[in-house]
């Protein structure tokens, strides 16, 4: 008998992108209209964001734009950034620090390649409890055969032996895409997660060929990996250690229950519609607005609805061991289904004080196509 | 020492797309400008062309638009095809069958999956001398693991076992993509050829990731894909076998000199920027203003220019026994090195009587970007 509502606590997004500027102004809002509560924010601003005090900053127009957003806050990885700014950074909440490989995506022209420099940084990170968010490509490079579809998994050398460097400290492969990544993860540590997006549950090489909307780094890959990617969030055991930090009812206690090393981190990016429909587009597929909505119907399609709490709600803050503001621990939200006549929005308008923008429209996951979820009770 | 002019004779394309109404009367008159003077086409149309009276109807429209290019036609293969036709169709100097996989390339709903219905089709063809043309892509099914980046690898044992079937029925692997392709080819026996493009000499899967004007089907792919694509131009020892049937200079004899089973075959295929800078785009790529410029680069660069001329010229009209009109059999093209300011036109207005057609512009291939050749004689 399948399921026509569910509900569910307000979800967790651990990997977004919510800009600067107009483009801030219009996204930031729809955190919460995607039901997520928490949002854990990355630092690839221009400039970057890359000590405490433009984090803290960061935050506070976010709060302003989205009250009822608990958000995490990063440093970008960088020369600059000293042992001292990340015990400041960590005294002031600031959560984790991210790494972007050179080159390989928005704003990341100052990205790191070789990490044996960062020892002290990642010392002191660990000593923190601070989270290390690695963007995991390896730059492109014909003599070595390295393009966008062996990007990641020439990366994963690198977490290994970062995690054998580091064995306490917290790493997050970011938005895996690829089976070798999920294998990989699994095998390594307690303290090494990984997140993964909506649009790479659902998308494979093909649907970016030529599909600008689609198209993102890391790119989606096989079908293969993409099953991969669909078995680690519907499938695995719930082992002891991850209970105790598991909010579940007893109705959601299977043998089935997602790995609590895997949760939803959308990488949600924006880019106005001008910017992907060119010759030479933009990475970011766009998910904010929708994304339990999106996941709803994804993890239905999948047969394992029951298996979306944990992935999209508590995993990613066990993990983290973070929570919402007080106020908003309680906060859920209800999915219904829809009649097959609700489509995605085929544009979001970005508007400056209430008027169009020059900026023009973003399009969303999915734009124009039918969703067979929505969000009938927010938070 | 580094040679600064080239000289050789007008080129021919075994894969062409020249399109119908107000495009083909603007790209038709462009082959000759690319330095080709012989020119497959193909039968892909709305609807294909898959008799004939189609097929001759289709070059006297090109002959009136390109008098000096010598046409040589194919059919499209459907169930619709008789024996009695390819009978006809030889006669009438028909050159070859066209085979396309159902859904996987421009106008291409009405191909085919299984062979083995064809085989009368084919046994026809092995007599008459018409060569077998193989779009070799197998759809994409997310089931098999299938999709863009191993659709070609995966239909190579369709070709074999059509060679196996037909061993006198000269078969063409068009557009090869992969190194898989590459090897299989060189392989199988003299019955079986092979087209390289020039855009797929140069581009890699990352340069149509999110680059619409760069996607075409089959998908450029791996680093070492065009590796073996640019070796198997630039390379291999040419056999007494063919060497009869080429007419090489002395000078041009050497141990390197490509293969002669792998020729040029452009698949230029020009659509409107609207329908490339767009949320979808359609597959293609535009290079047949400057075939030979291009070419002149790419082997220039590679620093194997004096492959260029059997590659471009005559491994093609050897392995099809084809030749042009007489008046063009001595015609000539000059490339010269040019500065660096000379650079690929941004687009081509696509005109109707002279006027600007609501069709628009088409981008060519290398848009804006400097081309170290140009043409300076043509025929």
């Amino acid at each position: 008998m399948s399921q026509d509502t569910i509900t569910l606590p307000a979800a967790a997004d651990f990997h977004l992108h919510l800009r600067q500027g107009e483009m801030m102004r219009m996204v930031t809002p729809m955190v919460s209209k995607g039901g997520v509560s928490l949002a854990y924010i990355m630092p690839n601003l221009s400039p970057p964001i890359s000590n405490t005090d433009q984090a803290l900053a960061y935050k506070k127009e976010l709060e302003q734009l989205a009250p009822n957003v608990t958000f995490y806050m990063t440093l970008y990885l960088s020369p600059q950034l000293t042992i001292e700014e990340i015990r400041k950074a960590s005294k002031a909440g600031i959560a984790g620090v991210k790494s972007y490989p050179r080159g390989v995506t928005t704003n990341s022209d100052g990205g790191i390649e070789n990490y044996e420099v960062y020892y002290p940084i990642f010392k002191a990170m660990e000593e923190e409890g601070m989270v290390l968010n690695l963007h995991g490509e390896i730059p492109s490079d014909a003599e070595s055969d390295i393009c966008v579809m062996n990007a990641e998994e020439r990366f994963l050398p690198q977490l290994e032996k970062l995690h054998n460097a580091f064995p306490k400290l917290k790493i997050v492969l970011e938005h895996a895409t690829s089976k070798a990544a999920v294998e990989l993860v699994k095998r390594l540590g307690d303290t090494v997660g990984c997140t993964i997006t909506v649009h790479h549950l659902q998308l494979i090489v093909d649907d970016w060929a030529g599909q600008p909307h689609h198209f993102c780094k890391p790119v989606a890959k096989y079908p293969h990996d993409r099953s991969a990617l669909q078995e680690v969030v519907s499938s695995g055991k719930l082992t002891v250690f991850y209970a105790r930090f598991i909010l579940v009812k007893p109705s959601n206690l299977s043998l089935r229950t997602g790995h609590p090393r895997f949760f939803l981190g959308t990488d949600s990016a924006p880019h106005p519609r001008g910017t992907k429909e060119t010759s030479c587009a933009h990475a970011g597929v766009f998910t904010t607005p929708l994304v339990l909505p999106y996941l709803a119907q994804i993890f239905d399609s999948l047969g394992c609805l029951d298996k979306l709490e944990n992935f999209a709600c508590h995993f990613g803050k066990a993990f983290y061991g973070l929570s919402q503001k007080p106020e908003f621990e309680n906060a859920t939200v209800t999915l219904a289904r829809t009649s097959s006549e609700l489509v995605v929005p085929n544009e979001f308008h970005i508007s400056q004080d209430g008027q169009p923008s020059s900026l023009g429209t973003v399009v969303p996951f999915w734009a124009g196509k039918p969703l067979g979820w929505q969000i009938v009770k927010d938070f």
